[in-house]
């Protein structure tokens, strides 16, 4: 048996939500249907606009539905001379909470991945590149995941930027602070011994 | 910092969902915006049209947007004289998946609950009361849940229904099957050895 079309659309719908099953579409929908109909409303409405309206900042590739996202049109920091290349808007995100970082971002929106097709072009290489042509950058920092993609891109990103006068740096891999060294992998410990600073 | 007013919209929106916090919101708001605009298009419109279409079955109160949902709909089982009482359109679909009853049903949405201000009125218990009444019922299946509230639901609805010459019966709680005896706690064990069977 199945409800009725309606119903049954809407718990298909659902499925496509990351990590959402049938019994957890299921158990959504009847909560929206039975308690809470005008959130419903919203995030229906809400999803129209976003998936039909949110494009690319032409500037640095994350997600806005402007021609540039709010950082790179601000004044201060959008004309900023260090560019921070990051995988996703996510992680712009998670740099953005630590209020530490002042300059302007560059989104990859994924790593090189051959395999998966996922070359230069895909990652908006060449925009990155007319960034550090224009001669309005100093520094370019690479804090792409730690992951053998991460590093792959980060990699290939300072091959292309030696050519352009540019300071490139990678973000420092250690122990994270509260981790206790007792539980840290070797590499994770390898690479903190190495990048050891004087005190 | 804050994403674009669009994104972050919807981030707020999806958190609307059941078991969805702000960073799960995030992801889903990512993988729809990165890898699946259509789907997140069309949720957004299963969404709209279920939120503002859906209604109650008119005979039984599951959610339907007919007059009558599939079942009280159906020739066959829409005048069945025996009628089975669940709490919510969730248990319908799990009795259906079973396949062994081909009664109709009667959906309360809740179950009384006088400190939340669920009573008689919020269950529908006149529409059932109708049916009663109107002599084309000969047996009432209790299949509220085995809680306290579901309990005192079943009680109520009995005593209601005693006054119609209806047969009125509670579904059977005791072990489940593929369960093992010692992990079975000893309320159920109870219930199953009180509602024992002859063979």
């Amino acid at each position: 048996m199945k409800f009725s079309p309606l119903v049954d659309e809407l718990i298909q719908a659902l499925k496509c939500l990351p990590g959402v099953g049938p019994k957890s579409a299921q158990r959504m929908a009847f909560q929206l249907l039975e308690r809470d109909r005008k959130a419903g409303q919203s995030l229906g409405h809400a999803l129209s606009k976003a998936m039909s309206d949110v494009g690319h900042c032409q500037s640095c590739r994350t997600f806005t539905e402007e021609v540039h996202c709010p950082i790179c049109a601000s004044h201060k920091r959008g004309q900023s001379q260090v560019i921070c290349v990051v995988e996703t808007p996510a992680d712009v995100l998670a740099i953005e909470a630590g209020g530490h970082f002042s300059g302007r971002y560059f989104v990859l929106l994924g790593h090189l991945s051959p395999l998966d097709g996922i070359g230069p072009d895909e990652l908006g290489l060449a925009l990155l590149e007319e960034h550090l042509a224009s001669g309005e950058v100093s520094e370019l920092i690479l804090a792409t995941n730690p992951t053998v993609e991460g590093d792959a891109t980060a990699h290939f990103i300072a091959d292309m930027a030696k050519s352009h006068q540019v300071i490139v740096s990678r973000i420092a891999h250690g122990v994270p602070v509260g981790g206790e060294l007792e539980y840290v992998d070797s590499t994770t410990l390898a690479l903190s011994f190495n990048g050891r600073l004087p005190l």
